[in-house]
C-alpha cells in the first residue's frame, strides 16, 4: 500500500520559524493587547469566508473584509466564520470587537509561535493548535491555527489560505453524516480531530525516513545518513515541543464544564485526548529509535575503522621485516660472505615465504584474519 | 528445562506493522465511528463462535456469521462470542448493533494500532490490549484483541483465527477448575491473564537473546552483534510502548466500581495489576543490561583496536629503525671507508639486536608486551 | 530581518559572577538579616528616583539619597521608587524602614545570586528575579532585580543604572496606553513582563548561535567550534538554573489571593506564566539541539579520521609490496639469475603495475574508493 | 577492620535465576491459584520447625511434615512455623489450609520471581521479600522469603534450609532482649529488619568492588576490568529491581492501620521504612559511582590508545624521510656526481642528524614529547 | 578576593567513609535500639560542655561527664548542651536516659552514614544533618550531627570537637544580636542556618575546582586532568546523597507544627529551606558542567588525536611513493637504460619534487593542511 521512499532527504526544518523570536524584540514594552503579527508577511491577500447551516439549509460567502460577507442569515444556525491570512491586523481588530474577544486573545492569534493553550472565558472558549503537514519537497512545516468557540459560532484563524479542511467543508455542503445536525462545539471538535489526524500522517512519514536511514546504516553510511539523522532528530524535537502541551490543553477541555460543549461531545474529546497520547507516545518511540540508530552509526563506523586498521596492520606487519631481509642484502660491505654463496639467493626467499606463512598463522589464531 | 538457543537470529521486528499510520489517511475528516479496518485484509476468512455455559451444560457452534451461529440457548448462562478476523466490516456492525456498541467503540475495535485501553460504558466495558509471541522463526509478533464485557457475556475480537485461548476453551469444555461456575467477569478476567502470562514468555525469549548476546560480545563480537542488540532494543522498545499504557487500564478496571465485576473478582484483577508491573519493570531491566552489552561492546571493540595499534606501533618502531640502519649502507658513495673494514658487517648486525633488545625492554617497561 | 552573524563567538559567560558564594563567608554566623551586599561593589553612585501618578498628573524627581527625593506628594497616587546600585546598604536599611520590609527581604535584595522567589507579607509582596541580557561584545549578563508590592507602590532594587524599563518610563511620562490608569499591581506586572521579554531575545540570540554552529559543524569544525558549543551549553545551564524557579514564583503569585493585586490583573499574570512556561521549553528544545550537535561534531570528527586512516591503509597496502620487490632486485647476491636477464626489469615493472591495479580493484570492492 | 579484597572476581550473577519466567509456560492457562514451584527443584528435603514462646517459656519442635512438628502448646503464646524449602507443594498446601490462607497467597509463595509485596487481609497479612548474601565464592545470591503475619502466629516460607535468623533463633531460646515479652508483629519485624540489615553487607561489598575498580581503571585496566564493570552493573540492576518495591510495600505496612500491628510496633517500621530508603540511595549512587568508572576506563583506554599512536607517528616521521635519503644514494645511475665526492658521505650524515634535530624540536613545540 | 588555587589537587574523597556499612554487621540481628558507634573510634575524648543563658545572663560549664557539668542552673533559661565525641556509649545512654530520648533516636545519633531526617516525637524533636568542610589539604570531610530540641534546651551530638559553632559561641557569650533574647527553637535554628552556610563554601569550592578543570581540558589536558574530574564528580554524588534528603527534613519541620516551634521562627526556617533548594540546585549544576567538561575532554582528546593521525598520514603519503621510486633505481639489473642516460638521476629528482607538489596540493584541496 505505501511504497519506499527511493531516498530520505536531508529535512530542512526551517529552524528559524521554529524560532521567530526575533519579532518579540517589536513587542517588548509594548502594552499586553498591543496586536503585532509576528509571522511571515509576504503572504497573498487575506480571504474570509462564512459558512453558516442548520440541518435543512446551508449558506456560503467569501471576501476580502467582514462587510464584504456580511448579510447571510444566521439565525438558529451554526456560523463558521475562517480567516485566511494573519497579517491584516486591522481585520483581525474588527472580529475581535464583533465577537467581543479578549485584547490578550488577539495577541496569541497573531503570535505564530504560540504554544497550544485552551482558556476558557466564559461565554466563549479559546484554542491554538500548531498544523503540520509535509510539504512537496518533503519538508516538514508547520501552521499556527487559533479557534474561537462560541455558543453558535466557531472561528478559526489560519496564517495561509491553503488547508486541511476541505473534507469538513465538502461534509458541510453536501450533509455527509451528521455534521450538518450537530451544534458548534461538534463543528469545533471535527477541526481539532482533522488536525490531529495529520499529526499521524507526518509522524508516517518520520517513520519511513527512521526505517530507511536504519538500513543506510546497515548497509552504506556516509557522513550524509549522519546528517539525515540528525535532521529527523530535529523534526522530532521540534514536533514534541509544538504537541506535548496539547495534551493539557485537551485535558483542560475535558475538565471544563463549560456550557459551551455539550455532554455527548465530550466523549469525542476523550477519543481526541486518546490520540494526542498515541502521538506524543509515538514522538517518544521514534527519539528512542532516532537514538539507536545514531548508536548504531557510531559503533558501525567504529567497526569499519578496525577493519581499516586490521588491513594496515596485516600489510604492514608482514613486509616490514621482509623489507628489512632485501635492505640488508642490498648492503654494500665487501666482506659480506653470504653474498657469495650460490645458495643464498634461494634461501633468502624461503626465509621469507617462511616468514610469511608463521605472521599469517599468527594472525589467524588472533583471529584477525 | 530450557536449551540454549544455538545463535540468537537478528530479529525482524515488523516495524511497518507497528507504525501502520499510513491506514489513518484513509479514515481523516471522516466522521468519528466510520468503520474502516487498519490491519492487513488478505487473512482468512472470518470466523465466529459462541459458546454459552452454565455449571451444569455447555453449548458450542461457530460459523462464518452471526445468523450461522443464532439459536444457541443463553438464559441463565455465561455466553462467549469470539470473532476472529477484523477485515469484515459489515460483521462487527452487526455485532456492534446486536449489543447496541458505542460507534466508537467499533472503531477502536478495528484500530489495530490502538493503544491498550479500558472504558466503561456503564452497561458494557471495553478493554483492548496487545497480544504478543514469537513466531516460529522466532520474530516477534503481535496481535490487537479487544473485548466487550457484558452482564452475562465477553466478546472477543481478535486478527486471526490463532490465538492461545485454546486452554480456556478446554476448561470451558470440560469442566475444569471453577470457571464454569463463574460469572462473565471471570472469563472474562481468565482472558487477560492467558495474554499477560504470554508476556513473560516473550520477555523470556527476549532474556535469553540478551544473556546470549552478552556472551557473544565478550568472546566473538562481529557487526552482526551490533545489528542484533539493536534489534533487541527495537523489540524492548514496541513491548514498552505496548504494554506501558495497560498498567493504567487495570488500574482503571480496579478503579471503576463497576456492577459487572464481582468483589471476589476484584483480587484476581490486582493479581493482575501486580503481573503487570512486574512486567513493566523487566522490561526496564532489560532495557539496562542491553545497553549496558552496548557499553561493553563498544569499549571491548576499542579494546580490541588498541591491541592492534599496539602490534603495528610494536613492529614498525623496530624495525623502521632497522631498515634505515640497512639503507645507509646500501649507498653507493664511492667514499665510505666502513664498507671496507672487514668486522664492519658483523657490527652492523650487532648493532641492530642490540636495538632491538633496547626496544624490547622499552615497550616491556611501558607494558605494551 | 536579522542579519547573519559573522561567527560565533566562544561565550565568556562570568562564571564566578553565577557562583559568588565567595561573599556568603562573611555572612555565615551573622545573624539573619545582617545586611552584606554581596555583589560587585566598585560600581557608580547609587541613584534613586521617584515617579507619582495617577491618570491626571505624574511628577518625578531623582538624586542619591531617599531625603533628596522627598517631598514629592503621593496621595491618591500610584508610586514608583528606584534604586540604582545595592552597595549603600544605610540607603537600603533606610528604604527598609520606611515601608516596614522584614529584615530577610532587605537580606535577599543584596544576595546576588538569591535564586528568584516571590514572597507574600500580607501588606506587601516580595518578588525577586534575574534580567538577562547579551553585552555590546555578546557575553551574557544578568542582573538581579527585586521588587516589593505594596497597596500604593512598586519598589524596584537593581544592580546597575542600566535597565530595560525606559520604555515603561517613557509611557508613564506620556501616559501612553493604559499604564496611567492602572494600580500599582499593574506596574508592577508591567516590570516583570518586560523582564521575561528580554529572556526571549537573549534566547533568539543562542537560537542563532545554535544554528551557525550547527552549519560549523557541518562544514568545517576545528576545536574552537568544540570550546563554542561547550560555552552555550553553559549558558543554557545557567539560564535553567536562573529561569526555573521563577515558573513556580510567579505561579505563587497566582494562588496567592493577597489582596494587593486586583482580579483583572490576574490574567495578565496568567500571561506572564504561560511565557514563562515557553521560555523553558526553548531552554530544553536548546539543550537537546546542543547535545544533537555535539553528537553531530564527535561523528563527524570520527569520520574525518575514518577518511584519513583510509588514505593511509591505501598507500601504505599498495606502496609496501612495491617497495619490497624493489628491495629485492636490490640486493647484492652474486647468483641472481634473473638479474643478468634482459626482459627482467620490464617484467618487474609489469608485475608492479599488476598488483597496483589488482589492489585498486580489491580496495573498489570493499568500497574503501 | 576490613581487608582489602585481593582482586575483584567478575560478579557470576546467576542471570537464569532472576529471569526464571521459563516456569511461567508450566502455569499459563491454569488457573489462578494452581500450586506450581518455579524455583530450583533438587534441593534437601523440606524442613519444618515451630517455636511458642511466651514470657516464661519456649518450646521448640522441628520435622519433615505439619504433623511431626503438631502438639505444641500454643495456648497464650506467639509462634513461629518456619518451612525450609518450597518444592513440597503438598505441605504448602496443608499449612495454607491449616491457616486458611488464599490460594493466591500460596502462588505468590511459590513463585521465587515475585516481586516484593505485602497485601492485608484482614485476619492475616502476606509480606514477601529477597534476601540477599554472597555466596562463599562472593556470587550474589537470593532467596525468595515469605511471611504470614496472623494474629498470633508468624509463618516464614524460605527456598533453602540455610538463613540469616539464627540470631533470633538464640535471642528467643535465651531470652535476650524484650523479643519474648512482645507479641508476633514485633517477631515479624525482626525478620524483616534483619534481612534489610544483610541488605548493607550486599551493598558494602559491592561499594569495596566499585572502589577497588577504580583503582584497577586508574592503574592497570586489561578487558577483564571491563567485563568486572559490567558484572558490578548487572548486581546493581537485580538488586534495584528486587528492593525498589521493598519502599511501597513497607509504606503500606505503615499506612495499612491493621490490628494485626501494635501502635508502638510502628515506630520501628518507620525505622525500617527509613533504612530501604537509604539502601535504595546507595544503590543509585554506586550506580552513578560505577557509570563514573566506566567514562574513566572508555576515556584511559583513549588515552593510552593516543600515547601509543605518538610513538608511532614520531618514529615514523623521523625515519621515513631518512630512509628515503639512503634510498636516493642507493640508486644505480651512472651519472649520479654527488658518490664520487669524499665528503659526500659524511654531509649526508649530517643532514640526517640535522634532520632529526629538526623534528625534534617541532615534536617538542607541539607537546608531543 | 579569592586566589586563584595553583591547582587542583586530586581529591582524595574518603570513600569508605561515605560506605562505612561494614559497621552494620556488628548491629545485625541486634535488638532495635541496642546502641553502637559506626564511626571511627580512635578519636580523642568525648568532651561534654554545657551553656545556660536568659537575656540578662550567661553561664558555661565544660567537663569530661554529665556530672562534671551538673549544677548549672537553669531555671528559665535556655540550655545547650554540646556532647563532642559519639564512642561514649556510656554517656550517650546516660544524656538518652536524662532526657527521656527513645533508643532508635539513640541508634540514629551514633549511626554516622544515618541520612539526614527529622522526626517529631511530641516533647522533643530529632534532626540529624550532615556537614562538611575541606580539611587543610583540600580533601572533602564530614561529620555526622544530630540534634535534639525540647522545650528548653537544645542538644547537639558531634563527632570530632572541632566544629563550625564557635561563632555561636561568641555571640552567646557576647550577647550580640537577638540570640539570647530568643528561645532553644531559635538557637537551634542558627546550628542549622550554619551548618547550611558552610554548605556554600564547600560548593565555591568545588565551582572553582570545576572552572579550573575547564581552563585545564581546554589547554593542556592530561590523565591526571580525568582523574580530577572523576574526582569532582565523586565528591558531586556524595554532596547529594547526603543533601537531598534535607529538603525533605526541613520541610517536616515546616510542617510540623509543633508547639516547640514558635511561630516568628517558621519564616527563618522557610529561609533555611530556600537556602536548601539552592544547595540543590547548584549541585545539579555543577554535575551538568562536570559532564559538560567530561565531553570536552573526551573531543579534545579525539581532536588531537586527529592532529598526530594527519601528521602521521601526510608524511607517509609523502615519502613511502618517493622510497618506492628510489628503490626501484636500486636495483640491480643489467638491464636497465635509464641508469646510463646522464640526465635520469636529475630527472628522477624533478619527478620527486613535482610529486611532493602535486601531493601538497592534494592535501590542501582536503584541508589537511
Amino acid at each position: 500500500m505505501r511504497n519506499k521512499l527511493s531516498k530520505v532527504l536531508i529535512p530542512k526544518v526551517n529552524f528559524r520559524k521554529f524560532t521567530e523570536f526575533a519579532s518579540f524584540k517589536e513587542t517588548i514594552g509594548q502594552a499586553p493587547g498591543t496586536l503585532i503579527y509576528t509571522g511571515n508577511k509576504n503572504e497573498t491577500d487575506v480571504q474570509v469566508e462564512i459558512y453558516t447551516y442548520n440541518k435543512e439549509e446551508i449558506q456560503k460567502k467569501g471576501g476580502k473584509s467582514l462587510t464584504e460577507i456580511a448579510g447571510v442569515s444566521s439565525e438558529n444556525r451554526v456560523n463558521w466564520l475562517n480567516i485566511d491570512g494573519l497579517h491584516n491586523i486591522k481585520l483581525i481588530n474588527e472580529v475581535g470587537k464583533t465577537y467581543g474577544l479578549n485584547s490578550l486573545v488577539l495577541e496569541d492569534i497573531l503570535h505564530v509561535d504560540q504554544r497550544p493553550k485552551m482558556e476558557d472565558f466564559g461565554d466563549y472558549m479559546f484554542f491554538t493548535i500548531k498544523m503540520f503537514y509535509n510539504n512537496p519537497t518533503g519538508e516538514l512545516e508547520f501552521e499556527h491555527i487559533s479557534f474561537v468557540l462560541t455558543n453558535k459560532s466557531v472561528i478559526s484563524f489560519q496564517e495561509r489560505p491553503k488547508d486541511v479542511f476541505d473534507l469538513i467543508r465538502d461534509r458541510l455542503t453536501n450533509s455527509y453524516g451528521k455534521i450538518r445536525e450537530k451544534g458548534a462545539d461538534y463543528l469545533f471538535y471535527r477541526f481539532i480531530d482533522t488536525i490531529i489526524d495529520h499529526y499521524f500522517i507526518v509522524l508516517d512519514k518520520i517513520a519511513e525516513k527512521i526505517e530507511l536511514l536504519e538500513d543506510e546504516v546497515m548497509e552504506n553510511a556516509t557522513t550524509k545518513t549522519l546528517q539525515k539523522l540528525q535532521g529527523v532528530r530535529k523534526e522530532l524535537i521540534y514536533l514534541r515541543r509544538s504537541i506535548y502541551p496539547l495534551r493539557e490543553s485537551i485535558n483542560t477541555i475535558l475538565k471544563s464544564e463549560s456550557p459551551l460543549l455539550n455532554a455527548d461531545t465530550e466523549r469525542y474529546f476523550m477519543d481526541i485526548y486518546d490520540h494526542t497520547i498515541q502521538v506524543i507516545e509515538s514522538l517518544e518511540t521514534y527519539r528512542d529509535l532516532q537514538s539507536g540508530i545514531m548508536d548504531l552509526y557510531m559503533n558501525t563506523a567504529s567497526n569499519r575503522m578496525n577493519e581499516i586498521m586490521k588491513v594496515l596492520t596485516i600489510m604492514s606487519s608482514i613486509f616490514i621485516p621482509l623489507t628489512f631481509i632485501a635492505g640488508i642484502y642490498g648492503m654494500n660491505f665487501q666482506h659480506m660472505p653470504e653474498l657469495g654463496y650460490t645458495w643464498a639467493y634461494p634461501a633468502v626467499w624461503i626465509l621469507m615465504v617462511g616468514l610469511v606463512i608463521f605472521m599469517l598463522i599468527l594472525f589467524k589464531k588472533r583471529k584477525w584474519l
